[in-house]
């Protein structure tokens, strides 16, 4: 429970109205008196008057009017992650190393390790301090995690991955995976052993069962602070820069590598051994098999500038149109020829 | 083992023929003189003439014709599925709760609940009577199952799942994940913590390495009755209706609601925020990116309206031609001006 | 280590320049002074000015001029892979069967079995020898493994799922799951019971968080020496020939059949119930709803001919200045016809 007051004094921002005991947060629909409640999105707005949120985090003054107890924010959403962040209880009501966890005697723990029942640390792996890691994850031998990483149930560390700091992981991903690699042979393909290894730099969250395959050789590498959502596959040598945006189920393939503060929507696939520079940003369901420069925008399979997707769709949806029209002006030309021959013959 | 006659009892059918003693089911193509066949798609009547089956499940007098063994009946998936039943053999011979698995002690176990070794339940965690968890299931604290449900290897729920009755859910697959809610920064993306619940409604169905995110706040929400495949992707606040069918790979993003008894082909991608209404129907590998009205009927990405979709796809795979004939006429009119210009000079 | 004489004895390759001591392999750009590297691609031949590496595998004696050492291959990926089999650890520290895992009593083991800790095995499940289990693995009843499999941590084979020899399997993959199949009844879809088996052939490769359903009724099968990739999909009773690959995030849908020597790119989509020719190449999100003969080449969605997708894409990216050079060319007809009519008026 928290005071309306001691969030305002906490976060400096202004209370307007009444203060308010709070317990939690949600939605202006479902909040009820003692919630927290919030407008980021002025789409909403028309639903303030209905809410019964004990308060309500708004973007300005003029919003606060009508409102009982309101707070009032320069950056609604960045103080409402910080409040969320009193409110968001920890999972997993566990610390210390479990019995009926396995952990090699080889391995290294800090300070503060969670090893919770039913995980799988193996030889020679040095996990940080604060780290937590839940039950049915496998850290193969030779990993190397941060300090205050956090591992849901049912992650896969192959050999030698490294985690930087405060790395999340949702559960059933798996990193460190044998990339897809094969030569053909007379005899069928023959699998090239992928030797390379898989960085994860600090600040990294990945979704849950999404891939991220070791390089063939030297490394796969994921940049500081870029965040990947569920079931996304990264092939072996791909490179992510930082503070990156990769959403749902899209997929990179291999030696690609993306610059710095690049945003994919969901269900965009790349193609191998391409160069993306930084500041892009893709279009769901895009298909990329060429490099791109920095600050490209674009959509589609095969991708195109933002611009040009947007008026292709457009042309596409009228082609079954196009096709009429361009009948009727071969019959109109027809017509024409048609007339002015008979028209020049008739002189 | 069951008699021929047996099922036509149980099920009202009418038998045509001998009776037979039956030990399986198979197609017409595989199946041997203890098997049960059907034939329920008329493409493979011709196969009738040359089956092995015992006996062959049929739509028609008229299809028993020939067959030394028959069952007719007026809907052959549906008895089909009814026999299969009992044919079919539940999984994991074990009952109990094994000593192998972990159970925190204030969990709370229905009459008949079968906990596997290795599977780990958490505090608080309600299980209803007749419930299965197989090995490496994580349920996390908090978590409601109703009764017989059904939870294959590796299903991990997060914190504060809920599950109706009679929920089946495959291996692999993660409900309440976080979803992927960040604020952009200057200090880079600030996770939005995730504190919505999820609700799984009664007889829903999920395949396998398939992921449905928690709510950021609220709620994310599967109807019930809705069938979902493998490696889908649900993502925050998403809601599905009651009795839909999500073919495999799919992906919704955050907040997109879909209404009842729609059906969504594989690799179908919906954009965020959307509404889709009921009764929709989406080609595979459709995109959405506007909301859609009940018994919408779609494909391609973007989507279009059914037939504009086959119109369009048939107008792409004649653009070569399009910009021949565009070329064409581009002469043919400049000819005609010239022709008609130099008539007019002659004059 | 080895030295460079040594590989090129064993491999049969010439040793052009010194000798050296090599303890690993990596890129021209990343490798040591004791790391072999390789040039097999041309594109990279300008990096070989720059390399430290202690000795490059090259494609010919041109190649080699210029490098203190190098072995001269004639199929350098060829010759790699092999040099890569020596300098590959093998994963999982362990061998025996660990007192935490749980093998039921049933089960049988052949020689030289690798249990892992806090993997499953089930009842009546055969285990050929060599093969090796890592943690988390959950092996149902009545499986049957070949020789020398290798199950990383964490996949799934329901019961009755049969595996060649030489299986190897990348972490969290699902086998034998149950297929998507429902009869539409007025109460809602009644689960059609999967009673069906998967056979997964020898020298079978799958990656990570991959799903293969088991048949509805009869097979499911991937045949021999096919290689699949991280996240792929296959619906029940599909059929896969030999020596296949299947890239990242494909999927095809029930009843499908694709013949031996075929190549899907990835994010692939193929609809149910086609027939597959041999040596068919599709490219990346390709999407089939026709059967397709053999040594076709095709891409898009709806799939085309190679040359077809090619030219067609190009015409979708020049729709808008179609959609000009139409509107222009109608305002021209337009014009030649009210000059035309003029002109005969005036006559």
């Amino acid at each position: 429970m928290v005071l309306a007051s001691e969030l305002a004094q906490g976060l400096g921002l202004a209370l307007a109205g009444e203060d308010r005991d709070l317990t939690g947060v949600n939605t202006l629909e479902a909040a009820g008196p003692s919630d927290l409640s919030f407008l980021a999105n002025p789409k909403y707005a028309p639903q303030l008057a209905a809410t019964r949120a004990g308060c309500v985090l708004v973007g300005g003054p003029d919003q606060a009017q009508g409102l009982a107890s309101a707070l009032v924010s320069a950056n609604v959403y960045q103080d409402l992650a910080k409040i969320l962040h009193l409110f968001a209880k920890p999972q997993g009501d566990m610390t210390g190393v479990s019995p009926l966890a396995f952990v090699h005697e080889s391995a290294e723990l800090g300070e503060n390790v969670t090893v919770m029942p039913l995980a799988f640390v193996g030889p020679r792996t040095k996990i940080g301090p604060g780290t937590r890691i839940f039950p049915h994850c496998y850290l193969g031998e030779d990993c190397t995690l941060g300090r205050d990483c956090l591992l849901y149930p049912g992650v896969t560390l192959m050999a030698g991955t490294i985690l930087g700091d405060r790395v999340s992981i949702q559960p059933g991903t798996v990193i460190g995976g044998d990339g897809f690699g094969y030569v053909p042979t007379p005899a069928g393909h023959v699998k090239i052993p992928q030797i390379g290894r898989t960085i994860i730099e600090s600040d990294v969250e990945i979704g849950a069962n999404t891939c991220i395959d070791r390089a063939a050789l030297d490394l796969t590498q994921v940049g500081q602070g870029t965040k990947i959502d569920n079931l996304v596959h990264l092939a072996h040598n791909v490179r992510i820069g930082r503070n990156c945006l990769l959403a749902g189920q899209s997929g990179l393939a291999g030696s690609t590598r993306i610059g710095d503060n690049c945003i994919l929507a969901g269900q965009v696939g790349l193609a191998d051994n391409l160069t993306i520079g930084d500041n892009v940003v893709l279009g769901a369901q895009s298909g990329v098999n060429h490099s791109l420069p920095d600050n490209y925008r674009g959509a589609g399979s095969p991708v195109l500038a933002q611009g040009d997707y947007l008026r292709a769709s457009v042309g596409v949806s009228r082609l079954p149109q196009i096709m009429k029209q361009l009948s009727r002006l071969e019959k109109d030309v027809e017509e024409l020829k048609t007339t002015l021959a008979r028209n020049m013959n008739h002189e």
